[in-house]
C-alpha cells in the first residue's frame, strides 16, 4: 500500500538483544545493594508489595529452566500519551515469550485500560506485530487515558484478566500509571495475576534512584526520539533563520512538569536562547536581597524569577543580537516554563485564596458576581487601596498589583478564571508562548523608546554608504553613534529615536542647515539602525511523540519487553522493567526489575494526598545544564561571526550512528 | 564543533553530474523546436533578450574550448525565501569554474541584492563552500528580497560589478527575481556583463513549459525537500493521531499562490482530508445552478466555493469519521486556500470598492469615519436596507450580508481593514487555519444541535456493555439506535441530543419508569457517542525551508549550478538555467538554458501592470491531482478498519533511495 523503503527496513530489522536474553532461559536475582525509604502509607496499602527488592535478570539453571518454559497467557497495554518505542516492547515481549514456549500467548488490550475493564482485547500475531516493528507510535493496540482506580473497575478488570487466563499483565505508561499498576498488582496478588510495569515518557522526568542515589533508570523511553525530532525541526529554523535573517522563532516544546527535552534540544541545536524552568525557579535577585539585608529585613519576593525579569532575559538577548546587526535569532520554551516562575505560583495561591474566601464570606460565587475581567480587576484594585480593611484584602498588596498590571489581559484573565473541579488551577489552557511573546513585545516597546534597542552598524557599511554619497564618515560617525571608532558594529545614540532627533541633532553639529533635508545615505543607515522585531510561534510536540524511535530506543524498548517476560517468568509482580547502565556501551546494559511501592511517596493531586511516584526535574548540579550554562554566552552569539549553531541532522536508523544515546544521558553520567 | 555524523557525511558527498559535465568542455546548441508567444511590452523593454532560445549543453568542440576555458569571473547571489539545494548550486558553479580554468574566481553578495548594490561581497574558497555542500538554507553567504528596480540601484549594482571585473552574475530568486535578472541583463548587456537566472522555491509553483505545452522546467528546486520535511512531520502526527484517538490536526504548509506542496503531503502521508485550493476555486454548486436555469437565469454566485461550503466539506470528513467511531484525523490546508474561495476574492473586491466609492463621495476616510468593527458592518447593513439608494448601495446585497454574518469576527475585521499603499488586501495578515476552524467549529455546534454528529458505537461494544449490566441490548438498540441491528457502528438517534431527551424516549418505549435514573450504562453509552471536538493547529513552514534538502534537490542543485556555468562560458545571458527529463532517470536528465523574456506577459502587481512570469498552480487534469482526488474516500476512512496513512519515513541520504523525486512529478509525467 506504497510502504515507504523506510518503514520496510525498519520492519525487518531486529534489535541487538542483551546478552542475558540470548542465552536461553533467564532468572532473577535480588540485589541488596539498593536501598529504600519507605514511606508509611505505601507499606500500609501495599504490604505484599512493600518488601519487594531490585531484581537482576541473570541466566536460569537447573530447576528454574522448567518453569521460564511453562505456558503462559499474557496481556499488555498502552497508558497515556505514545511514546517512540511503544511497539517494540511489545514486540520484546513477545518475542521473548514465543521463543520460551511457541505457546504462549500475548493479547493487547485496546484503547488503554477501557480495553481491560471492558474486555476489548486481541490476540497479538506475528503478522499483526510484525508490521509495527521499530516504528513509532502505539497504533497497534492505541492508547487511553483511564485508570484502574475504583472497586468496580478493579473488579471488572480482574474479570477480564481472569476470563482471558492471563498469568500477566504489562502496563506500559507514565508515572502515574506505574503506580497504577502497582495497586492492580496488589489487588491481583489473590487471583495469581502478575502486574509489571514499563516506565514510559517523552518527557524524560521518570528517572529512578534508590535512597543512595544509585541509578536504577536513567531515561525513560521515547525521550530520546522526541527530543531528536523536535530538534531536527528547531535545527532546520536555525538554518533558515541564519539565511533569512529577519525572524526571531518561539519554538515551545512539550515538557510540562520537567524541561529534560528543552535540555536536550539546547544541547542538539545550540539555539540561540534556550529557557529552563528549574534555572529560573531558582534565580535569586541579589540586589533586592541586599537592599532587605541592609534594611534589616527579608524580601521574600526577591527569590524566584518574575515575568517581568523573564521577559527581560528575553529581549536581552534580543537586544544584544541586534546591536551586532543579527535582528534574528531562535528561543526554545519549555511548555511548562510559567509553572517554575514563583509570581505566578503566587498569584495562583493568593487569586485561588481570594475567591474562595470571598466565597465564604459572602456565600456567593465570585465569578458569579464579577463576571467580566474588569469586573475581576476592579475588585482586586479595592483590595490594594484598602476599601476592605477586613478579610483577604491583607494578601493582595500594591507591589501585587503592580506585577500583575504587567502581565497581559489574556493571562490576567486566565489566571482569573474559573477553576478546575478541584480547585486547581488549569496551566494547560494557558498558551505559553503568547505569555511570553507579549510581556518580551510591551519591554522591548519600552526598550526602543528609550533607545536601547537598535540595530548595529557595520562599520564597513557605514563608511561605504557615506563614501558613496560623498560624505565625510568622520564627520557624520561621532554625530550619530556611540562607538564611533569603536565598535565594529556602530550604534546609534539613544537619544536619536527618530529621523526628527536625528536631523536636530546634524543640526547642531552644524552638519546640516535647519532648511536641508537629511541626505538620503544617512536616512538610510538611519533606518537600518531601527529594529522590526518579526515572531514566528511554533510548538513541536504531538509530531515528536508520533515520531519513529531512534535506534537507541528501539533497542531499549526492545530490551524492556524482553525484560518484562523475564520478570514475569520469574514470578516477579508489582516492579518497573528497567535496564541499568543505558550510559555504558551496550555490552554493560543490565535488564532489571525495580520495585514500585518502596518508591512511593505522597503527594497532593486533585485536593487529595496520593501515593505517587516522584517526576525527576534538571538537575542544576547536572553536567548537562552546566555545560548548557556555561555555553549560554556562546550559543547566544551575541557577537561578530556567525552563529554556532549545530545541526542534530535526521534520525540516523541505518550506517554508523552518530550518538547512541541523548546528549543529557552522556553528559550525566561523566 | 560539535557537527553531526550526518552533517559531515553530506559535506563529504559529491552528487553525480549529467554526463556531459563529465567531458570536459562544454558548449551551447539553440533549440528551434521551442515555441514562444512574444509579448508586445516584453519585445520593448527587452529588444536584446526577445529573440533568446532554448540553449541546450552541449560538449565543446574545435575553437568552442579555447573559450570556455578563458579566465573568467563570476558573481552569485540569492534573492529570496531559502530553498533546500542553494548551497549546491553554489558549489556546481564553483567546481565547473574552477575546473574550467583555476584562476577563475567566484564572488558571493552578501544578503541578496542589497550585495550587489552595495559592493557586500566576500570570494568564495574551497573551504567556505566545502563547508556547506548538500546542506540546506542559503546561510553561506545569506539573502534578501530588495530588487534592483530603480536607475539608481542599476546603476550601483553596474559599479559593483565593473569594480569587481564581473563577467557574469547569476541570481537565484524565485519568479520575481529572474525577471528582474531579465532586465539586470538587458541593461548590462553594453557592459559585457552576463546574468543568468537559477528559477527557485519550495512552493514548486514555477514550471516552464514552451507555446506548445513542452515541459522545460517541471519544478523549481526545494520543492522536494519541503515537501518531503512537512510530510514526515504531518506522517508522525498521522502516528501520533491514529494512537491517542482523541485530536483532530490541522496542518497548515506553505504554498500561497498554489497548492502544490499540499498536494504532495497528500501522496506522501495519505492525511484524511487535504484542501486544494485549484479545487476549490472551480467548485460548482450544480443545484443552484440548475434552479436558476429553471427560472431562466443565471447565478454566479454559484461557481466557486463559499466558505460555508468549506467548512461543510471539513464538517463532512469530522462527522462521517465520528460516525464510524473515530474521532480524530488529519486535514492538510494549504496556507493560501482562502485566496482561492471565490467568495472572499468577491468580498475583497466588493468592500475595495465600497470603501473607495464612500472616500471619494464623502471626500474623506471610510476607516476614519467608521473605526470600531461594529459601525463598519452597520454602514453595510444600511447599504442592504437600502437607505442609501444611490451610490454603491447596488453592489452589496442581501446574499452578502448572510454569507458575511457567516465569517468569523476577527476574519471580518480583517477583510475590513485598511488596505496596503497599493490599495491591496493582505491576505499574509489573516490567519487561514484560524477562520477554516472558526467555521467548522460554529457548524459542528448546528450538526451537534441537531443530532447530526454523533460518535459510533461499535455494535459490540453496545452488547458487550449491556451485557456486564444485566441489560437487554436487543430492547435498549432500537430505542438508541438510528442503525440497530444494521450497522457495525450503532448511531444514536438524532432526536437524542441530552440525557433529558434520553430519559423520555426510554420512559416512552416503556422500558423505564419517570421516577427511576437512566441505567449507569446507558448513560456510558450515550456519553460515549457525544463528541468532543479537540483540535491542534500547526503550521509547517519555515522548517521545511531550512532542511537539507533530499538527494534528488542535491544532484538537481549541483547539476543547475554546473549549467550555470556553462550558460557564461557559452556566452549567454538573460536565461534561467534548467534541466529537462527531470522526471526521467538521471541518464537522460538535460541541462539547458531557457529564455525568460519571450515567456514574460503582463499582469497586475501593485496597482500597475508589470511583465512577470506565470505562476503555475495545480492542474486539475493533472494525474497527480486526479489520483488524490480518487483516493479521497479511501484517505478519509470513514469506514471500519484501519486509516491508510502512509508514513514517508526519514529523508534518506544514503543507501537505497525509495524515489529519487516528487511524487507529484513522477505522476504527472505519466
Amino acid at each position: 500500500d506504497g510502504d515507504s523503503l523506510d518503514v520496510m527496513e525498519r520492519r525487518a530489522y531486529t534489535p541487538p538483544r542483551c546478552e542475558v536474553f540470548e542465552n536461553g532461559p533467564t532468572a532473577l536475582e535480588p540485589q541488596n545493594q539498593y536501598r529504600f525509604d519507605i514511606n508509611k502509607a505505601a507499606s500500609e496499602q501495599l504490604p505484599h508489595l512493600i518488601d519487594n527488592r531490585v531484581e537482576k535478570v541473570v541466566p536460569a539453571s537447573g530447576g528454574e529452566v522448567e518453569g521460564y518454559a511453562r505456558p503462559r497467557t499474557i496481556g499488555i497495554v498502552f497508558s497515556g500519551g505514545p511514546a517512540p518505542g511503544g511497539h517494540n516492547v511489545i514486540a520484546g515481549l513477545y518475542d521473548a515469550a514465543k521463543k520460551a514456549n511457541p505457546e504462549n500467548r500475548v493479547y493487547g488490550f485496546i484503547l488503554g485500560q477501557d480495553g481491560i475493564i471492558e474486555g476489548n482485547v486481541c490476540e497479538l500475531t506475528d503478522e499483526r506485530v510484525n508490521k509495527y516493528r521499530n516504528l513509532g507510535g502505539f497504533c497497534m493496540i492505541k492508547t487511553g487515558r483511564t485508570k484502574i482506580d475504583t472497586r468496580t473497575k478493579m473488579r471488572l478488570s480482574i474479570a477480564t484478566c481472569k476470563k482471558l487466563g492471563l498469568d500477566a499483565l504489562v502496563v506500559v505508561g507514565g508515572d502515574d500509571s506505574n503506580t497504577n499498576a502497582a495497586f492492580m498488582a496488589e489487588a491481583m496478588i489473590d487471583e495469581g495475576i502478575q502486574v509489571i510495569g514499563v516506565p514510559k515518557t517523552i518527557d524524560g522526568d521518570i528517572q529512578v534512584k534508590d535512597a543512595d542515589g544509585k541509578s536504577l533508570c536513567a531515561i525513560s523511553f521515547g525521550f530520546h526520539s522526541a527530543a531528536r525530532s523536535f530538534a531536527r525541526n528547531i535545527g532546520d529554523l536555525c538554518t533558515d533563520g541564519s539565511s533569512d535573517v529577519k525572524y526571531w522563532h518561539f519554538c515551545k516544546v512539550m515538557g510540562r512538569v520537567a524541561s529534560h527535552l528543552a535540555l536536550e534540544v539546547a544541547l542538539q541545536t545550540h539555539a540561540n536562547l534556550t529557557l529552563i524552568g528549574e534555572d529560573l525557579a531558582e534565580y535569586v535577585d541579589h540586589d533586592r536581597v541586599e537592599k532587605a539585608r541592609a534594611e534589616g529585613t527579608v524580601d521574600y519576593t526577591a527569590y524566584g524569577m518574575t515575568l517581568r525579569h523573564l521577559s527581560r532575559v528575553v529581549c536581552d538577548a534580543i537586544v544584544r543580537r541586534a546591536a551586532v546587526g543579527k535582528n534574528y535569532g531562535v528561543v526554545v520554551i519549555p511548555e511548562g516554563v510559567l509553572e517554575f516562575i514563583n509570581e505566578v505560583q503566587v498569584f495562583i495561591i493568593k487569586l485561588n485564596t481570594i475567591i474562595s474566601e470571598y466565597n465564604d464570606v459572602h456565600d456567593t460565587d465570585f465569578h458569579s458576581d464579577f463576571i467580566s475581567l474588569d469586573a475581576k480587576l476592579e475588585y482586586l484594585r479595592r483590595l490594594v487601596r484598602g476599601i476592605r480593611k477586613t478579610g483577604p484584602a491583607t494578601i493582595w498588596n500594591a507591589r501585587d498589583d503592580e506585577l500583575f498590571s504587567d502581565i497581559p489581559e489574556f493571562f490576567k484573565a486566565g489566571l482569573l478564571m474559573e477553576r478546575d473541579s478541584h480547585g486547581n488551577f488549569q496551566f494547560s489552557q494557558v498558551e505559553t508562548d503568547r505569555v511570553i511573546l507579549e510581556l518580551v513585545k510591551d519591554y522591548l516597546g519600552i526598550l526602543k523608546e528609550k533607545g536601547r534597542y537598535k540595530v548595529g552598524i557595520e562599520d564597513s557599511y557605514f563608511s561605504n554608504t557615506l563614501a558613496r554619497a560623498g560624505l565625510s564618515d568622520e564627520s557624520y560617525g561621532p554625530v550619530l553613534f556611540r562607538n564611533y571608532g569603536v565598535g565594529h558594529f556602530l550604534l546609534v545614540k539613544e537619544e536619536l529615536i527618530s529621523l526628527k532627533t536625528l536631523k536636530q541633532a546634524l543640526v547642531r553639529a552644524e552638519l546640516l542647515e535647519e532648511e536641508d533635508p537629511v541626505p538620503a545615505a544617512i536616512v538610510k543607515i538611519y533606518e537600518k539602525s531601527v529594529p522590526k522585531l518579526k515572531v514566528q510561534t511554533h510548538f513541536y510536540g504531538y509530531d515528536g511523540r508520533g515520531s519513529d524511535p531512534t535506534k537507541f530506543d528501539c533497542t531499549y524498548t526492545y530490551n524492556l519487553g524482553m525484560t518484562a517476560f523475564s520478570l514475569i517468568a520469574g514470578g516477579s509482580t508489582g516492579q518497573m522493567v528497567g535496564i541499568r547502565n543505558l550510559e555504558k556501551p551496550f555490552e554493560e546494559w543490565e535488564p532489571i526489575g525495580i520495585p514500585v511501592a518502596p518508591l512511593m511517596h505522597l503527594e497532593e493531586r486533585g485536593g487529595k494526598m496520593k501515593l505517587v511516584l516522584e517526576k525527576s526535574v534538571v538537575e542544576l548540579d547536572s553536567n548537562a545544564f552546566r555545560l548548557v550554562k556555561a555555553m549560554r554566552e556562546k550559543w547566544m552569539a551575541a557577537s561578530t561571526g556567525p552563529d554556532p549553531y549545530r545541526k542534530p541532522g535526521a534520525i540516523r536508523f541505518r550506517g554508523e550512528l552518530e550518538e547512541d544515546k541523548p546528549m543529557t544521558l552522556s553528559l550525566n553520567s561523566l
